[in-house]
Parts: C-alpha cells; sequence; structure tokens
C-alpha cells in the first residue's frame, strides 16, 4: 500500500508510519510540526527527548532499511493537501493532523479559532483533493469518543436506528461534544460523511478513546525512534499524566469527584486498530465509525489502579481531588458500545499492574526533564478568558 | 432594545434592520458586503436596483427621522466581532451574516472553504466575543431547515427524544445535511448549543425554510429601501427563481422529477419571527431551535402554482424537468414539526395566487434588469470540479 499519514511527526502519528513502513508499505508523512511548537509555546516539552522529523527518518532508516518520506506543512494552508495526493498517490490515508488538545482550544479565542479553522479546513481540504486526486484511496480519519459527550444512553458506533412516532430511520448518533476541541472534531465528522455521501469516498472515522503508553516496538529499537509524550494540563491524557506524577511524587490531579467514565487504550492497540482498518478499507460511498477503545475506568479508578502500581515499586502516591476546571458530568451513565474492531480481530492489551509499572519504570529514566509547573489545570471552561493570560 | 443586525446589507438583514429600528429600537448593521461581490462575480445582480448601505441609511432616515448605526467588515477576520460587541452592547444579536448558497458552497473549493471559515469562524468569533462583553445578550442566530435533510421520521425543534434498550435522553435532532453551506450551519448550530451549555450564552437557533417575495411594508416607503431581489443558480432561492422566470418567459427549472418538498414563508413572515423570537428571548443558558416556516411544497407544486398565476395574469409558463444537479431524495417522508413560533403569536401569509401575481407585478417593473444566462444550474454536486471553471 502507498501509505500517506497526516501529522506522522506526532504521538501517534509517527509510531503509526514506523509500522506501516515496517510491514513493507511505502509511506509519507506530513507534519508542519504545530505540536512540538504549541507544547514549547506552553512552556511544557515532551517527557522523551524527541529527534527531529529528519533525524527519526534517518534512523529509522539504518535500523529498517526503509525510507520514509516526508513533507512539511499546513493542511488548512494554499494548495498543499492536494499537491501532496496528486504527487505521492495514496491509496490509504491516515489521518492525525489536527490540533488534539480540550484545554489548549478552551484557552483563548485565537486557539478556539485555531483549533476549529486547522482542522475543519485542513480535513475539508484533504477531502477535496480526495475527490480530484484520489477518489478510491481509504481515509482513516482520528476522531474521538468525545464527541459523544455522555448521553444517558448506550453509545452506538455513529448511526443509531430511531423509532419516532411509528417511524424509523437510521441517522448519525446525536452528540453532545465537550469542548470547542470535540467541537472541530464532530464537524469534520459530519464533513466526512457528507463526503462519503455525495462523492462516493471511502472513510473509516475512528472514534478513539483516551490513549495512553509510551512505547511501541518500533520506538524501543532506537532511542532516536522514541515518540513524544506528554503530561501537561492540556497535551497530556488522562493515565499518561497519572503516571508522570506518580514518579515525581506530585498528587494525581483528579478533576471534581472523579466520576468522569471514559474509553481507554494502549498505544500499540491504536496501531493495531489503524491496521486493521486499514486492512479491511470502506467500501465506495461508504462512511464507518468505528469506536476505538478497549475498556472504560473512570478517573477515580485509574488513579486507584496508578497508586496500586506505584506501591508495588515503592512510590507513595496521593490523589488529590481538584476542583473541575471542565463543564463536565462527573457521575453519569456511560455504555458505548466497541463491537466493530474486535470483529476484525482486535486483540486488546489491556490495562495491568505490571503494564503501569512498565510505563512508570520508562518515565523514570526520563525524570529529571519533567516540568513540573505544566502539570495543574490551568484553562477553566466556564472563567472568564482574561484570568487566564496571567499564566 | 440595541439590536446589532449580523449581515445587515442582505436579503433579509435589510428588512429586518429597518423594521427594527421602526419600532424604536437601536439598531446597528454590520455586513462585509459579501454578498453583493458574490453575485457580482458570478456574473449576476440585483433584480432591484439597490442602494448602497450608506445610501440606505439616508434614506431610512429621511422616510422614519431615525438613524441606523453602521459597522463594515469582515466578522471571521481579527477583531471585529469582539469590537462592536463591546462598543454597541447590543441586548440583541441577529445573525444573518453568512455565506447563504449551497450551489456557490459546491462550486470549488475555494468557495468550499470560504463557506465554511467564514460561516463556522465568524459565528464563533460572535460567541466568543458574546462570552466576554455581551453575555445576557440574546442571539438569534439564522440556522437553516436545510441542516435536517429528509429524514423518514418527523422532524423536530432541535431536539428529539431517544429511546433506546430501555433509557431515554433527549439529543440534538440527528442531522444529514446536503450541501457544504448546510454542513456550515450545522457546524455552528453544535457551536451554539455548545456555548449556551457552558458558557450561559442565550440563543435561538432559526432553522429557516425557503423565503420567498420581493417586498416588506418597509421596502416600499421609498425605492431607495428596497432589498435585494436574487434569481441566479446559486443565490435565488426556489419560487424567487421561478416568477422571475414565469416573467421573462424562460421554462421554470425544476431539478428533476421535483419531488423535492420544502419549508416555505415569505419575507413577512421572517420578519414576524425574528420580531417573535426578540420579544420572547431565550433564558440564560438555553439553546433553542425553532423551525421558521409556514407551509411545506414539492418543488412541482411551486412550479404549478407559478404556473397558474403566470396564466392569471397572461404568462404562458413552461415548466423544464432539469437533470438534478444536487444530490437529494426527489420522492421522501417530509414531516417537519413547526409549532413553536407560532406558539409564540406568528400569523402566517400564506402562499395564494394574488400573492405569486403581485410578486410577477414587481419583478415585471425589473425586468429588463433580468440577466438570463445566471438562471440555468451550472455547478454539479457530484461532477468533477474541472468542469465549472470554464463557466
Amino acid at each position: 500500500m502507498r501509505v500517506l499519514i497526516l501529522g506522522g511527526d506526532g504521538y501517534l502519528g509517527w509510531p503509526t508510519a514506523m509500522r506501516f513502513s515496517g510491514r513493507g508499505n511505502d509511506v509519507a508523512v506530513v507534519d508542519n510540526f504545530a505540536r512540538r511548537r504549541w507544547v514549547e509555546e506552553s512552556g511544557g516539552a515532551s517527557l522523551t527527548p524527541i529527534a527531529t522529523l529528519e533525524q527519526r527518518i534517518e534512523a529509522w532508516q539504518e535500523v529498517s532499511g526503509r525510507r520514509i518520506e516526508s513533507y512539511v506543512g499546513d493542511l488548512a494552508e494554499g494548495t498543499l493537501a492536494a499537491d501532496i495526493i496528486r504527487e505521492f498517490e495514496p491509496d490509504t490515508i491516515i489521518h492525525y493532523g489536527e490540533q488534539p488538545s480540550a484545554p489548549w482550544s478552551m484557552r483563548s479565542v485565537e486557539n478556539a479559532v485555531i483549533t476549529q479553522q486547522g482542522n475543519v479546513i485542513g480535513s475539508l481540504k484533504v477531502l477535496w483533493a480526495m475527490r480530484e486526486h484520489a477518489p478510491s484511496a481509504h481515509l482513516i480519519k482520528l476522531g474521538t469518543m468525545g464527541e459523544y459527550g455522555t448521553p444517558n444512553i448506550d453509545i452506538e458506533e455513529g448511526f443509531i436506528e430511531i423509532e419516532h412516532n411509528g417511524r424509523r430511520d437510521v441517522l448519525p448518533f446525536p452528540k453532545v461534544p465537550g469542548s470547542l476541541y470535540h467541537l472541530s472534531k464532530v464537524h469534520d465528522s459530519n464533513n466526512l460523511h457528507f463526503a462519503c455521501r455525495v462523492w462516493g469516498l471511502r472513510a473509516t472515522d475512528l472514534n478513539q478513546g483516551v490513549v495512553y503508553g509510551i512505547e511501541t516496538p518500533e520506538t524501543k529499537l532506537d532511542e532516536r525512534l522514541l515518540t513524544r509524550f506528554d503530561y501537561d494540563e492540556a497535551f497530556g491524557t488522562a493515565l499518561n499524566r497519572f503516571c508522570v506524577q506518580a514518579v515525581i511524587g506530585h498528587p494525581l490531579t483528579v478533576y471534581g469527584r472523579g466520576g468522569q467514565t471514559r474509553g481507554f487504550l494502549n498505544i500499540v492497540d491504536t496501531l493495531q486498530c489503524v491496521e486493521l482498518t486499514a486492512a479491511n478499507p470502506a467500501a465506495a460511498g461508504e462512511y464507518r465509525v468505528f469506536n476505538q477503545f478497549t475498556e472504560t475506568f473512570s478517573v477515580v479508578e485509574l488513579a486507584a489502579k496508578v497508586r496500586e502500581a506505584g506501591a508495588e515499586v515503592g512510590l507513595q502516591v496521593e490523589v488529590n481531588n481538584l476542583e473541575n476546571p471542565r463543564f463536565e458530568a462527573e457521575e453519569h451513565y456511560y455504555n458505548p458500545r466497541h463491537t466493530k474492531l474486535p470483529a476484525l480481530g482486535l486483540q486488546p492489551t489491556l490495562l495491568s499492574e505490571t503494564l503501569i509499572e512498565s510505563v512508570l519504570s520508562v518515565i523514570d529514566r526520563y525524570r529529571d526533564r519533567v516540568i513540573a509547573d505544566v502539570i495543574d489545570p490551568a484553562t477553566r471552561w466556564q472563567e472568564a478568558p482574561a484570568a487566564h493570560s496571567a499564566r
């Protein structure tokens, strides 16, 4: 396959590029390095010392004998998306190329605009470019389980059959997303659905849960192949953040009562899901939605697991219930279906004490790199934004 | 009231400005004149000879003794939205300030991007500006019935109670919009809902049907107060377009079999609906959706009505079933609820033969201004876009 990876320098994009390259596919990555810049501008840095994209590609070639092509630029700008798709002629496009942080999107009107404009217009340009230059390619688009919110009914995978006043239809599952970032993903999903219906494109929307983990088989081959690992309030996700906190002796930052329940998956399962999806493409004109996670946990459950695993390796882990900076239900029903990826063969790597211990041990290797003052939540969903600018 | 009208130079915006001003409110309009430019760039022109905004405001002052303030600029650019809202301090914001044409949004990737970026980012900046500078103001946002598409179940007003696997919730009504323009309105609606839920703003989303009509009581006061009237394939809406075609002897352009059924309303009812909505604002934190139309017709029914009314005034009207340029169902169930505006007191002006005759007679006054070659559909939803550039 010819696989184009949008956002191929990121936490998931880079390991995905190596995985597909290692399997013998022709791989190109596109990135504008915005994630590196945003994290730095927020005063943070990847826990892992990451090489430049150029160095990564060099190292990968040394290790694997295989070359990954690269394009640098912003998908929302000019004709970049069309130029790359016309030139590279992908059969599969894996799209991670978006601003991925909910708190970052809520920090200022500028961030809100960058998030919605960059994500929605970038993806729209990819869709139009596919229509013109790669109408048979399969788009694998990373969405998020956060698009759904926490409805009081079971969450289906993208569509729901509704009976209403004696009539029936199968319609998109109604979504109540919890941040301007999550909204940008909902907008994307609606545009994708349209592009498949009307232009006959093929797309799979992966509504992914919260990803945790620091290594994949490929990142372990050489330190220059490490992927980034964020733990700050904006770009660090729950479990990754808790693990860093545990290692440096910072109380775990549970927001509110911590009853918020979410889907989670290991980074190695992200790779597995994306591979399974690529190997089983959507049909022409088909817009598929897979809910991509392997298990659900509440935030307090996660914190307890980290505390227990920490105790095993001699860490005293405290848990701190902070005032919730977000606007979200802290106790709610949550039963999202996730059967489509298992039906394709997904073999989950479930969260275990051993696994957390191994994450803690890798983090410990880089503990001197931790910048502690980006850990506590500073972005509040409902506070007047002026209060943030002092940060 | 202090009423800020976004898109206040447009087909509906200008009559709305006069209506609210005439009722004794302090009115300001914002416009960037994009609609005038887009129609001209497409080779068309308003059927009615429209004055500049400056001339209109002058004429209105002569006629009514009341001054309408004006701001010129693009809501999606820089800090314009925030600057205006901070300075004018509106209690009511009526938002027509968007690219309003489905065919125009489908014509090229540039148009698609202008539509989604301008509409979504412009509205997002208005919401953020309200959060900062006018958190108690009531936003009346023009959406469209086209957001829903044509589901096989009754369409509710914004939200639907869903029972699923023995549990219930009231959730946003699932939407399957039919163009990139309609999608931009869905994105807006999702952002609005969020701003009300999370920031406590108050908003009413008016999912409007197809508006027809050429005059309001205010536009009749002076020829310089006329509002624009479009009949081209992109900016002309079904009934208005048919009436112009009838007058100049062009066969009515029915797309496909013409079984497409839509909600319609008279421009005077748009004003009435917006007035009723402004007089009965949403509560703090409330996001309301009203379906704003008074009756439904299929396209063939509309064509027949125009033919009959034409015959009464001596016009021989032919009907031409063209290959449908759009992607839409030509036979479908359509039963949208529209009870919330009548409950506030809406007294509909229904479509009658006399009414069509009166529209035909006003059009006849300006028949020499008609540019016939912008009438036939040139934008095709599914055709390779390269084919359009020759236009």
